[in-house]
């Protein structure tokens, strides 16, 4: 570490620069990110700087410059070696979003790797690992080496990302947590960029959610978002395509460790509920032509079992029993309809927050995961209901969680009877390319 | 301390609010200030919510009680027990400021009592404590009772403000300075209002000061300041007013300790620079009428003497001698006009960087300052120069710091030879008053 005479700039400058509404130049940038990484700027300093840029914004070469420095923060993957090309999908988060459990090992049905570097849940929204890990005996964490061994024979990989790609976003992701930035575009969409072109992906297609469950609750603000990282990863040689979809509602009809592996089971077996086959369908598709490999018909390989060959050798690969039982919970409880009508609302946020104190999800980092908490639906909105029918199914180990997973679904969904269908964003809102 | 499981907040919601440009409420304002200073919330946390503040502002009543919290966050003084009213001056900073050292003796003369708590320097702007360290003997540290005994006994007292005071804004200027957030008018207002407040003055005259050399560059930004502190000290039952005045150009012909002394004991002496002598009347003036003493005729009491002995008699009861030879630098260094003309401009900011340079200064709280150094100037702007002429003498104990200096003054002055006399600011730009 250089001593703070060394430096080559004051880190009071660079936040001044951009509290006064001034571009920062590529050399501030650069500075600033590797000498937080390094220690040298305080953590104060950093979040004064996120705050203005929060509020000031950052401009396209700004952007690209702080997903660069941030890459540089680390390591990059090289996939050059494998014999297929590769694809990678990013969500930005939703409710009942299992989406790359079938998505993966679907793509990979048609020669294109699909490397999966995920995380872990925090708050209303799941993580793919916690998921997968209700699967006896699999591991999440593989070396570089398994993951491309894996990638070059069996085509998909999930697995944790290690802590070796862009260092400075993982604590400057940490910062923002506790200092009311995380809600920066500029920042959000380097955070998830930085580690997508660090991974050395050929091809990305982001999925990003829209509505209560969603980060983004506003098409206008996914929309900026998405084009944002649509730019960042075209100008860094990735072939990048967005979508927008919703997530006013809960993806599927479950939410929640094991029963999200059970349904998406279900989808590799050419069942599923629609939205979840219409979504991983549609994003297999973008990812396919994005890798160049368009035009094939995806949907096949769901109903004649290719996908679900993928699956078990993926599974089998991280030393999962692909026909093991999953976890159940000990205890359910069950929320019936009050009345005859249509279901009219049934909110993504609320299920998400319930299936999280039911004990699907985590309040902090360090916290254990109920593999088989969560929640099942039995209507969408959109589907007639009548009283005293089951609406859903609560799941727990722990019962005297009821109660505060029953609070959070308190208002969370409506039963009209005036006849009226709801009026509901489709599930694919918009497509970005450039 | 609380646990962080039983404080009545979260701070990243207080953050969240002011980002999103809401009004804080009392009870959020009152527990961040409070929590801060307990250290419950991180300095990452109030570095992020003083850059909203600055950039989103605070409402009337939102300084208020930020202001209120902060005096509340330490002890207060009472001066009800003395025989006088008493009044107050705060400067914001300048150059060549040496106003506070003839004042409080002046104002003393009238039966009017003088709390002045000062500061030392930091950055271009000299301290009054380190001017007054420059007479031999002379000593800041007063217990609290030494002071009050002072006060009521010679009327005047200039000393250090003991770290009772509003601790709240100790510990937030110290992150302001160096987080890039110090430039925001309501954290500025209610740093210096809170300890004004808190000290218990009853009359509160404010100088602002505008230009090159001041804190604030405009007199719009200035006028917002003393707005934003009249109504503050109007609320807290303190009769404040305020002067906006010049800064464009250094106040008298000296910056710098045993220099700014000496030019004080000249005005006390009746003479001294003429901007001096009528600054020192005129914020005279305002504390008597804001003290309820107004109409008196202040100027004479420099020229009879009244003034000076005042004067002498607050310095020896903090162990000065009035009469002892004050410290003069080892080294001079002149600096010669180029041309015959007029003065045009003389930048109060670059002779500031100059006087700093030479020793007068400190850039860290824990450096010490020579009592000889700094600048005497010999003309001011619209006066006729002749080439060769001196226009400053810069004084030094070190000269190799003599370089330093003469390149912070490069295009600090300038002169004209078309004849024309330079636009300059009056000295009292403005007056502001409920």
């Amino acid at each position: 570490m250089m001593g703070a005479m060394s430096e080559a700039f004051d880190a009071v400058d660079v936040i001044i620069a951009k509290r006064d509404r001034h571009e920062l130049s590529d050399a501030h940038i650069r500075w600033i990110i590797d000498a937080y990484t390094r220690g040298v700027v305080a953590d104060e300093q950093m979040s004064s700087l996120n705050m203005a840029i929060l509020l000031n914004g950052m401009n396209r070469r700004e952007i690209a410059t702080w997903t660069d420095a941030m890459i540089k923060s680390g390591e990059r993957m090289d996939f050059s070696s494998l014999r297929h090309p590769t694809a990678d999908k990013h969500s930005t988060g939703g409710v009942g979003d299992k989406i790359t459990l079938p998505l993966a090992p679907l793509v990979a049905v048609f020669d294109v790797a699909v490397p999966q570097l995920s995380g872990r849940g925090l708050g209303h929204t799941g993580g793919t690992l916690d998921k997968l890990e209700s699967i006896p005996g699999w591991r999440a964490a593989l070396s570089t080496e398994e993951m491309l061994r894996q990638l070059d024979e069996i085509g998909a990989v999930i697995c944790a990302a290690g802590s070796g790609l862009a260092p400075a976003d993982k604590k400057l992701y940490a910062l923002r947590d506790v200092t009311g930035t995380v809600e920066a575009i500029p920042l959000i969409a380097s955070s998830i960029m930085s580690k997508k072109i660090a991974e050395g992906t050929g091809a990305l297609v982001l999925d990003v959610k829209v509505g209560s469950g969603a980060f983004m609750k506003t098409v206008d603000s996914a929309r900026e978002l998405a084009e944002t990282m649509v730019d960042l990863g075209t100008d860094a040689g990735v072939n990048t395509v967005a979508l927008l979809t919703n997530m006013q509602v809960p993806l599927g009809l479950t939410a929640g460790n094991a029963l999200e592996v059970r349904e998406s089971v279900e989808v590799l077996a050419g069942g599923g509920p629609e939205d979840v086959v219409e979504l991983t369908v549609r994003l297999a598709e973008e990812m396919l032509e994005a890798a160049g490999r368009g035009g094939q018909d995806v949907r096949a390989a769901l109903t004649d079992g290719r996908a679900m060959d993928a699956w078990r050798r993926m599974i089998a690969a991280q030393g999962g029993d692909p026909d093991a039982e999953l976890p159940v919970a000990k205890e359910t409880h069950e929320v019936v309809a009050g009345s005859d009508g249509v279901l009219t609302s049934l909110d993504a946020y609320a299920v998400g927050v319930a299936a999280w104190r039911l004990g699907a999800g985590r309040a902090r980092k360090e916290d254990p995961v109920q593999a088989g908490a969560g929640i099942e639906l039995h209507a969408k909105p959109g589907e007639q209901v009548r009283a005293g029918q089951p609406l859903m199914t609560l799941h727990t180990d722990t019962p005297e969680r009821f109660e505060r997973a029953l609070e959070a679904l308190e208002g969370g969904w409506s039963i009209g009877d005036d006849g009226t269908a709801p009026d509901l964003l489709p599930l694919i809102i918009d497509r970005i390319a450039r």
